[in-house]
């Protein structure tokens, strides 16, 4: 994967320092820009669809800190940039908060050329481009991600949704963004808990796929910790690699695409099981990376030293490694109702060996030792 | 066009008279299969996707009269066969009808191969389809269309939209179906203020696509309206073929297709500015098509004449021609919420000749005279 200028109009350099990726999935392609200060920058948004509007989608807690930048920098781009703010929140992951997008852009007058852009977190970026996908049947939107796991994991790939009161992400679309925008000042004012949850997506492509990045990443987590701005832009960059490369051969999550959920079958569990918004999802999916070693290690697919080496990091990072004591019995309830489970059987992302992942059914009673001992730990 | 085999599994021949047209995209290509009694015959369901559970989306109308027979048909291909009844009508077309949908698919278990089957009018086409394009990001659909507009026009091409309260199909997706199977004796139960409205939309191919056809339905009108079984099966085949054929050369509105919507930003108005429910669609869009026409006469396209044989043609088939009396400033108001706009600018669908229409703008005081005299024939 090198840099590439956009399909639509080749764009000038960016800022030095700046990285670009591209995603290709066959039917669209477009590019992640990762850098400081991309928000400011002109060449940030050059190419991108004409429109006569252009409407920011954020949430309460960001509008104030980086809204006003945004709608700056679009204002020379469009004859109108107006902004919607949501309620913060997963728990506001649904359709009333998707439906304020809806109003926002019918009394507006916005016609089926307008331009969203997703200006948040993973809450803000899947509503945004659910609307987007939904509104007269289809708008362009650019993900302007401004949380750690949304720069390394929700913004790319184009999976978009809203929960449902019965199961998360159980509505929504495949849907691609024209231009991912990745602005590590945005990091700056990321609460350090968010910071740690999105390590947790960052940590999941060392065991999915690249060992070397895996250590990498046990190397300089103090440093990323610190928010150190060389650690931080090479974990995005290397994580959005993994992400491009992964989605581009599997947009629609036929096989391959699966195993970006490692930890996710878990993890939903454990947030379903305990309510959204108890638990960040980062450390949901922490906590069911190291259950899901667990599981692939009770499988005899690897050592149990690996389940130790995930959980020291893990533990090192900050994430929880504990699972919430549901009980057995309720976790494989949760489980069942998972996307990836057919006709009722729960298919689990294992580990084959650290770099390398695969989808498969488990036995509900090894499923159930995994849960219980992780209650224990 | 010719009658040519599905792309998955090419299936045995139907029954005698059961016609064939092809829908190509250029991404996906799918049947329409237009015959009496094909909803009993099992070759209407072979070859379609695979799966555990099979959910059959209806509406509390057409649930006693056919959804039984859908259910038994369906039963040898899917292990579990259950049926969802929404509230009927344009004014349900909604969020919570649409949730309806998913909490069903979610309490009954679906997964993301579930197949769904639309059986009903163009409300149930459009909702069960919306439905299947989100549910877990997408699931195949079926559409069984039972009345003469959905078979004509809406079951067809992959439109697929709730209402919002500022504006119809505002919220939507293009998710084009796996199949159609239009079984012509469901229209034994259609109302006759139904099957009338369904003629507004078989009329419309003739002045956008096909003059020879207007003149077919002038001639055959009567024995339409008698629902005459050989008239009505050339009457769908016909409209089908011209439907697949301009939406296989623009699938997304970005042109062509847009012509489909002859009569509709003027019938949207009357729908809108009347509340939905008052008046059906196909009336809406008859009464539309004359103001259309009258619109294309007064910019100097068509002559007079033509005004006088639609009017003729609508009135005969019992179709209403007097607008209601909303005033001018008012249409004005509600097609400029219109999706063809663009940056507030309306684009109406003309005839350029009898058998070939365009889009346009139209300057405000025409169209204004348009809506006036329309209000008075």
């Amino acid at each position: 994967m090198t840099p590439s200028p956009t399909p639509q109009t080749p764009a000038p350099p960016g800022p030095a320092g700046t990285a670009c990726v591209v995603v290709d999935t066959g039917h669209e392609r477009y590019d992640i820009r990762i850098g400081r200060g991309l928000l400011d920058e002109p060449a940030s948004w050059s190419g991108l669809p004409r429109a006569a509007q252009a409407v920011i989608v954020t949430d309460t807690t960001i509008a104030p800190l980086w809204a006003q930048r945004l709608q700056a920098a679009l204002a020379p781009a469009y004859a109108r940039v107006t902004t919607v703010e949501l309620p913060d929140g997963e728990e506001h992951k649904d359709w009333p908060a998707l439906n304020l997008v809806f109003d926002h852009l019918l009394r507006a007058g916005c016609d089926r050329k307008t331009v969203l852009f997703a200006l948040g977190g993973g809450v803000v970026g899947d509503m945004a481009g659910f609307a987007a996908g939904c509104y007269m049947r289809g708008v362009p939107f650019v993900q302007v991600p401004t949380t750690l796991l949304a720069q390394v994991d929700s913004s790319v790939g184009g999976k978009t949704a809203i929960n449902h009161a019965l199961g998360k992400n159980m509505i929504g679309l495949f849907y691609q963004p024209a231009r991912v925008v990745c602005d590590l000042a945005t990091l700056d004012t990321l609460p350090q808990r968010e910071l740690v949850a999105g390590l947790a997506e960052v940590i999941k492509y060392g065991p999915i796929a690249d060992a070397a990045f895996l250590g990498w990443i046990e190397d300089q987590l103090e440093a990323l910790l610190a928010r150190d701005a060389g650690a931080l832009a090479h974990a995005v960059r290397r994580s959005c690699e993994i992400k491009a490369e992964v989605v581009g051969q599997d947009e629609r999550e036929g096989g391959l695409r699966a195993i970006l959920n490692f930890g996710h079958t878990f993890g939903h569990a454990i947030e379903s099981g305990l309510g959204y918004g108890a638990w960040l999802h980062g450390e949901a999916v922490g906590c069911g990376m190291r259950m899901a070693t667990d599981l692939s290690a009770r499988l005899g697919l690897v050592p149990p030293a690996t389940v130790d080496r995930m959980h020291r990091l893990l533990e090192r990072a900050g994430l929880p490694v504990r699972a919430p004591a549901l009980g057995a019995a309720r976790y494989l309830e949760l489980m069942g109702r998972d996307k990836k489970a057919e006709a009722g059987q729960v298919r689990f992302v294992v580990l084959e060996t650290l770099g390398r992942a695969a989808v498969r059914p488990a036995p509900d009673e090894v499923v159930a030792r995994v849960v219980e001992d992780a209650a224990r730990v």
